[in-house]
């Protein structure tokens, strides 16, 4: 593991996701810059102290010596957005496959040289798109890959936050801090952080491509580098229209992504708040809910649903599935086996250049009040 | 009242809303341009078949040289749009104050010759904009007057529907076949059937205007003439943004009318769906749920409020608010009396010409796709 | 109409109620028994001073004395239970329709005797347990009654309020005041104002009738002379178990009656506080939640809703389905037709009495601790 | 680890919860009674072959003599009703903390001789009550401790399932065999596998004993031998009155256990279904609602929460926060320092002996139907 260390936010909910299924053992880290802090961290952990390394270069090149059946078998990446692509680049050149959080990187070139290094080196690379690896989100995605609500028409996808609605970054909260910095953020703020999730899960539900956008994006707070509020206008590339609304400065929101898809014959809607339906509109048979401890669910779904039907599960059962998965898929090229097609599913690193790619479009229409659309690559 | 006979949709509701309180009585009608089948109607409601007119011109003329005692107080408008003018216009000129269904006119310059006459006149004029009158929404936009959630930065507003899915009007559906008839209809279609709801309750409850906007109008049935989906950016005077969404093609939607506001310490959440609610976010409070049977309302909340605490209101009350407040105006300009403040609010003229405002910028916004932005006037 | 004076309560929920279809005109009323109180409340109403009387008798007894077409065809009944028998026998004795606020009556013998009237006079009786008229839990009885969730096994009906969770009436609050007082409410506190709804719901939406029961009473507020909370084990005529939950001092509950009924084949789930959705569990399939605005409902569903389909409907339109059927039953004996069917369905003399003989049951239970089962008649 | 070999259903579950926090690690186990299964479970599970036993003595022995640093520090047992006893008390006689399954044994004479043991060996024993593991539970907890909604006066607590509502036992259900099975289950069907959730659910909130019980019991299902629905009323020690329900044949229904409490000043509720909200109603403030991500939490609340603020949590973290805090109060003891309070409060042998009080009451009751009230030890 590559960050996460003492006082970190997400590196703990890396570790928690990667230990639940028993299938991954965390063996050792550069879990902070500063050596001595990275040291204790590890041994929090009940690691030794011969596998807690002072920074990531001397991870990946220590790791890499040792025998196979000792070593590592893939790195993850949970530091702030600036640090991504140096780990992961390095790693991917050492032979080590790579979980990064998301989005991927700083830059769309970045994100091009990633996706061109795994393409060569043929290693798994798998991005922590956590929302997609919900079960009911992977039910809505094969009921429209299935054709049951017919050709897409609509999608309203939305990803209200309250948390920034003051000047946090200047209190010293540290994820404020690094969130709202260009250096270390990217281009944009709470379309970068959040905006990518929308989008994310906008593409991955409906199985289609944003075309083009339009964008209003705005920052609330004075003295704030980056955007922290935003509305997209989209057209998708089967000529469905969209819209997307991410925002960090909506008092007492939590994390309210909530994605409704209409089709010919229905309309599906899901919200992260209740992760564990999936509302089914029809045109003219009453509303579903769709849910795991009742009817007939995709393969897809039940695959990634892991406890006694009819009880909640959360988000970290969600990012369990991505890690799940890449285990078993590592595990299968380990063993040359062949890996159920149902637990292939993780957002890669082409996922990944798109997120970077829809950046990119929405900072560019974002800042023009006169072109109207603007092109995704 | 003009239109509503058989086979009418809206009068009923009309008649209903009217009759609720008391105060007010069905005295005559035009009911249909067919003679015979307004005199039926009329009869269907228990009206004698002297007060049953053939026409709106014959209506309004017989009835100004009937003594003020026996003739009617005001003119019920409840026909499609393109028969709103010709009837509010000649109501207004012999001295008849004037109900009148939404949109109130076919273009921005009827609506325009409206207000003139309205403030020559002197007369009353309210406009059906039914949504703002349930209780929850006075609430919603006393609170914000209030300033119990500070400054509005972020406006969501949206009104799905799903029952325009098909090509309902090629089906004699005569609701569906006038909705999207320019002709009957107007320059929009989704757009000014609901879009304007969407539109007049964004403004009314935040107290702001809509400066400029982006709009992304679409036609999802093939044929058909008029806009059924669209999205629009918008941009308000107090530097609030916003999105709202209207549709006649989210399939499986009934009137799902929602409002979310959001200001520096809060934000608010109310849904047609569930009408008797009102959510109140606060940034760092629990989400509160606003009701009429528990707690302190405002007094404009209570005063349209009418059943015993606690149980459901609907749609006709908050349309019966309207005719109610429409009924304690004309009785106290009757009387001369004043009118308790809290009952003299609905919808006017003003917001019948914002209404036709808003429908010309967003159908010009979404004609072209070069210009980003544009204003209302 | 009897009873519903300045400062009363109810009496205006009968009036809008009464109102809202255009088939009742209110054209008489003993308001109060102080005959200046009733004068002056019936002229707030535009009635004529003469036919404002100073009490039922004189009402009753005038009003048979005017000419058929000028008379009065029905009594409402709108006064404290102690004041529903005298009134519903002088009216049933002078030849007029009744409809009758609920409880019935004070005691089951007054029941019966009134149902004994009612039989021998073949006039028409109602009796507003408002709720049984919702639309949807008219589909809820139809699915029922056509085998949908197969034969029931399980009932769970509960009616919690807050509003007597401190002593009100000693605060001279004239609801809580005679709603506690054995001598105007009857013998029951809770269970009867509240306990009869949730009965009668129950035995409505099931078709089945309540076998013996288990009570445990309680009066939390010191000095309270009538139960303000109680539970009831049901035993239901077709080897159904159930149990019923009635308070008046669940702190912070507006009036959240809910009814749901397990079959077979899956379970119906309906809240007076979301009265306009039906959720349908099946055994099997999604769960589906039912609405006026979507699929195909039964005619007796369709004949009780009134607005345009996707708008929400609350207890007035509840309370005036029943006023509203009343109305076309009055007509049609007046012109010797036929009601198409789905318009005879509203509560009778008979659910009164039943109503009275649960009241009976379930006081009897509470007050012993040995015998567990008390049958009712 | 006892049971939970392959195709056992908790075991995997216990296994999740006890990885997730990195606290525990799985060191050996007797997954089945036969020998082989035990073995080849193991493996699945990456263990050496010479910490896969066959039989649980067999386990407890040999593991008993290994050095202190090698062995296992607790059991975990997660084998049918009918086998807990007997590895429980194994297992303490051999100075081995346990955390064991619900309900703890067969009969409440079992469930006293493991309270004894578990007193004069002073070792750590847990029961997996996981649902009181919630945090939002917690902080229900802590609001009635603190008086915050007064002097608790009703409870309303239910457990519906559906999943037994046909003979699936006869369909070679494995669960269902079992469960309806005397011998393996105990005296009670659905009141001992979810009632007894209910109970304790109910006492661990509301921090009252139920006094007295009044049951009807039944079971629906012919040819079943135990119970799969009834009613309770219950009689709490502070004279508040509840009803609790629990049933496994309310067809459609999950595990929809819900816990409502009201008190002088206002009422909580509880829902299973959404676990993350606790709704506050008060008796004249709007109806709150508490999440994790808003809002101050008691310290109790926040210590059971791991996620991201506003992140949905589940059943395997509710579960996981067991075997974290026994991990600590082990942890503890073995390095002689002191657990924060917050990290100590999970079910423990004394919860055992009232569940089994509670079963032992509560079929007594629903044997009888002329003792009305029967008192719990």
């Amino acid at each position: 593991m590559i960050g996460g260390g003492r006082g970190a936010f997400i590196g703990a909910v890396h570790r928690m996701a990667a230990a639940l299924d028993g299938q991954i053992e965390l063996v050792c880290g550069a879990f902070s810059s500063d050596e001595e802090k990275s040291r204790m961290s590890g041994a929090d952990l009940f690691l030794p102290a011969d596998r807690c390394y002072g920074n990531y270069t001397e991870m990946i090149q220590k790791e890499s010596k040792l025998s196979p059946d000792l070593r590592m078998d893939f790195v993850s990446i949970v530091t702030p957005n600036h640090m991504h692509f140096g780990p992961a680049m390095l790693a991917l050149e050492n032979g080590f496959h790579v979980v990064c959080d998301k989005p991927m990187c700083l830059t769309l070139d970045e994100a091009k040289l990633l996706r061109k290094k795994v393409e060569s080196t043929n290693l798994i690379f798998a991005l922590t798109h956590t929302y997609t690896s919900y079960p009911m989100v992977k039910q809505a995605k094969q009921m429209i890959a299935h054709g049951e609500i017919g050709k897409v028409r609509r999608i309203v996808v939305e990803y209200p936050q309250g948390w920034l609605s003051t000047p946090l970054e200047k209190a010293n909260q540290k994820q404020a801090a690094w969130r709202t910095d260009p250096t270390r953020s990217g281009a944009a703020g709470a379309m970068g952080d959040i905006g990518t999730h929308a989008e994310n899960l906008a593409e991955y539900v409906t199985g289609l491509q944003i075309d083009e956008l339009c964008a209003d994006l705005h920052t609330h707070i004075a003295g704030r580098k980056l955007d922290d509020d935003g509305s997209v206008l989209l057209r998708m590339n089967n000529g469905a229209r969209g819209v997307l609304y991410a925002s960090q400065v909506s008092a007492g929101e939590e994390n309210n992504l909530r994605i409704r898809v209409y089709g010919e014959k229905g309309g599906l809607d899901w919200s992260q708040m209740e992760p564990n339906s999936l509302i089914v509109r029809w045109l003219d048979q009453p509303m579903q809910v769709y849910r795991t401890g009742v009817g007939t669910l995709y393969p897809e779904t039940v695959a990634h649903t892991r406890i006694p039907a009819g009880h909640p599960e959360g988000y970290l059962e969600a990012f369990a599935n991505i890690y799940r998965n890449v285990a078993y898929c590592i595990q299968a090229r380990l063993l040359n086996t062949e890996v159920d097609k149902v637990y292939t599913d993780f957002p890669t690193v082409h996922d990944g250049v798109k997120g970077m790619a829809f950046i990119d479009a929405v900072v560019m229409s974002g800042k023009q009040d006169e072109v109207k659309w603007t092109r995704i690559e």
